[in-house]
């Protein structure tokens, strides 16, 4: 597998092209960012950490049966990925209060959501990311109804299966997000990353959170979280 | 009926118990408030005028099936209605993009949204009125699920009945607001109002707006826009 050109550099992750069309390389870089790129550092070691936590996870949910785009990996940074075209919208799920739902909805962080809630948001830093509903998705032909019926569907599979890991290592899995992209089948696979850069974790007893917001919150320790985090659950760093 | 106290002084209209626990009066005021409350103005004949519109829109939509709050006129500006436990979720439906969807998502004044949106909003002003889904309203109960799917499918009913009836005035039903309670019996009912407030109307052919973003946008002739939209739908004024 040859790599070619840079086909998109994202916040945190490269995106090449190889010599195969249905295949691309993700190439997982230190850079951390926060509030849509106006908090920018480097983090030794997260571009490796977050590769291997990625893959083990996204092995985790084939397992389970949920299609992912994880093919081969390739090095310590390096992921060879299936081609998809991804669908311009994330998905969240939240099985605590926590974030922007406890800024928006004046609710109290921490607090358990029985049912977990399911929120859509379109993919647009100019527009910062804005909440839209299922309504605006077909609407706008950003995917059909059908696509988001999966696409809900997985993620809630997904949360049963992360929830019971993360448990398992003494963890509260408080709220992720997915992104989903279609194969050259029309089917639709799970894409982008699973790492505690885009999720929220806290140890179950002492509500210490384990992810990204340590960096956001200027709290230090923020890649030792992660690895912290890895350990916990059997990623083999 | 005897008026006794007032129960909620809400932006345009004041709500009165009254010697029937069942029944309330709602007194339309010439108050005209936009931007949560910051730009507010007192705007000759408005109470009037959105009384009797309303009036005659629940009329409409009691004869189409739908069941609303209205029990009787008692003067041109108080209307006497069933006593509602209000749900504090705003359903707003949208067949051409305008106001904060444009804004929100980026996308054309204008557009025809096929098939039209279906929003929800809490109904908090010091939060601003943020954008929820249907997750949000059964995980914090502002209701359940089945009773929000009656508040949807009973909002899609009423958009039906009112585009024709605005379309066969010469006009566009851009985007309106509607919200629900519960009667005793625990039937979903269609509270609060339906004016020119509430909703935004187009001239088909010359776009012209005959609704409140007139005074948003300080364009003047609000109640004289009002007053026109009532006669093209035969209103009796």
């Amino acid at each position: 597998m040859e790599k070619r050109s840079e086909l998109y550099r994202g916040k945190a992750k490269t995106v090449f092209t190889t010599d195969n069309p249905e295949r691309l390389i993700l190439q997982f870089r230190n850079d951390t960012s926060a509030f849509d790129g106006e908090k920018v550092e480097q983090l030794d070691r997260k571009g490796m950490v977050n590769n291997k936590f990625n893959n083990f996870i996204m092995a985790k949910l084939e397992a389970a049966g949920i299609p992912t785009q994880l093919d081969q990996v390739l090095s310590d940074t390096e992921t060879l990925v299936k081609k998809l075209t991804m669908i311009p919208v994330e998905c969240v799920v939240r099985n605590f209060a926590a974030g922007s739902l406890v800024r928006r909805l004046g609710v109290t962080e921490g607090q358990a959501l029985n049912p977990p809630t399911f929120e859509l948001f379109l993919k647009n830093d100019s527009l910062h990311d804005p909440m839209i509903n299922d309504s605006h998705v077909v609407s706008f032909g950003w995917a059909t109804a059908e696509q988001l019926a999966q696409m809900k569907a997985l993620t809630l599979r997904v949360n049963d299966v992360l929830s019971k890991l993360f448990d398992a290592g003494g963890m509260m899995l408080v709220d992720f997000k997915l992104e989903f992209g279609v194969d050259a089948d029309g089917t639709i696979v799970l894409g982008d990353e699973f790492s505690p850069d885009g999720c929220r974790l806290w140890d179950k007893e002492t509500r210490k959170k384990l992810d990204k917001d340590r960096f956001r919150q200027g709290l230090g320790g923020v890649v030792e979280a992660y690895e912290e985090v890895a350990a916990r659950i059997g990623v083999p760093l």
